[in-house]
């Protein structure tokens, strides 16, 4: 689906709202590509985002999902809205283990209260890529 | 539901294992109560876990949530499994303001393979406290 | 949680919009108990609503539990208000085999737009009842 | 993703086991193109699967998708193993009128126990095609 952004200056808006997330600076991670309804996040691996085995812990690969949906939903929002996540699922398709990893928001609807956005998330080592993670979420503008 | 624990050392296995989930320490999370089918944590509030409005990131709040569910989960399980998260859900009821979480995993059904939690989340200020946040996960012993 | 309704006639309005559903109706369901943020669906089990297995269908199951969210949604809303579910998330704890079902939809927050609820849903025969299905869902007032 | 059956006779096993699903003849649905991790299910709008505002219901609509989840998933079992569907999750994203309904179900991952499908489902009236919900689900093999 190609969407088309309201404010025209949608990007600054994203980069700016997301370097206030204090929350991705604590866990490390950046902002890739900002689209109309499309959000990438880059998350490198660390050893102190682990869980008891060694993989990056679920919470944290949500959390990235999570910030990719919201942004890919605030992407698309008249300025002057804020976004707040209501829910998400995450299905957990392989141990989050690579040297980083990258959380493709995409909005698959676009309402003007209620926004629904699917991510994936996908490691990377080398050029070797999988898929660990599936989210669904809807996001709400307020 | 009470559920009754297969290895009667589980409370020792649980702590030994929340221990090793590194994210649980960078985000501050310490682990409450462990009964068997029941395991709370802990977070108090902090700034650099907050997402652009300074309410706690949706993402750290499904992490304890999850983790909460993962060991209600081990809690109940023979002793040699591992348990790990195939999926989980989280409504986030209010923005999660406070002084600190408590975050409350209770197994709703122990299977031999898939044990399904679900984990309510308070945000906690003085003797006031809120639901913010309410998860069911499905948890898998490996 | 205890809920207050603010429209007084709560109960009739209910029943009535409970009436107009023709899927439920079709599938045998009735309404069972009505209480400001409170709905109960009662199923008896039926043959022509199994799967391959001779389990009630997790569709079917979905279908009560969604319209006992859907109506302890709309107990608390406002006079001249329509509920939609927006989303919803069931785990299926056992099979779906019984005398009769009985969805519980409870309200678990309850705001101007979006309502969140739970349903848990029991199988029943005699005076045995088994939980076979949780589910989580999130409504909106239009 | 491109996934290999594992047992060839695969398309007759799920059409022999979707013939079983009584509640699939009820509601009037059938199958429609059966590949190795791809399942569609047809459904036809009828006013006795509505709502009170005339949309095919929620469940009916999550019954057809999830049954198209099971059948990807059961594509791609070895013989002999059964399908269950352990949770799902479905967004609503318009209201679902039409004159048909077709659910398009696809393995997101195939596992030995767990296999992780999503399925669209599609309101079609003449040409035009409307994405009404997205599943997304998890099925064991028993």
């Amino acid at each position: 689906m190609a969407f088309v952004a309201q404010d025209p200056d949608f990007e600054t808006r994203v980069r700016r709202s997301f370097s206030e997330q204090r929350a991705m600076a604590t866990i490390g991670a950046s902002l890739g590509n900002v689209g109309p309804g499309e959000v990438d996040i880059l998350l490198p691996f660390r050893d102190d985002l682990t869980q008891q085995d060694g993989f990056v812990h679920a919470g944290v690969i949500a959390a990235v999902a999570d910030s990719a949906c919201g942004y890919a939903a605030y992407s698309l929002m008249a300025l002057g809205g804020r976004v707040l996540s209501i829910e998400f699922k995450v299905n957990l398709l392989a141990p989050a283990v690579g040297e980083r990893f990258e959380a493709r928001g995409r909005v698959l609807r676009a309402g003007k209260t209620v926004t629904v956005c699917r991510a994936d998330v996908a490691a990377i080592s080398g050029r070797a890529e999988k898929l660990v993670a599936a989210m669904t979420g809807t996001m709400m503008c307020v």
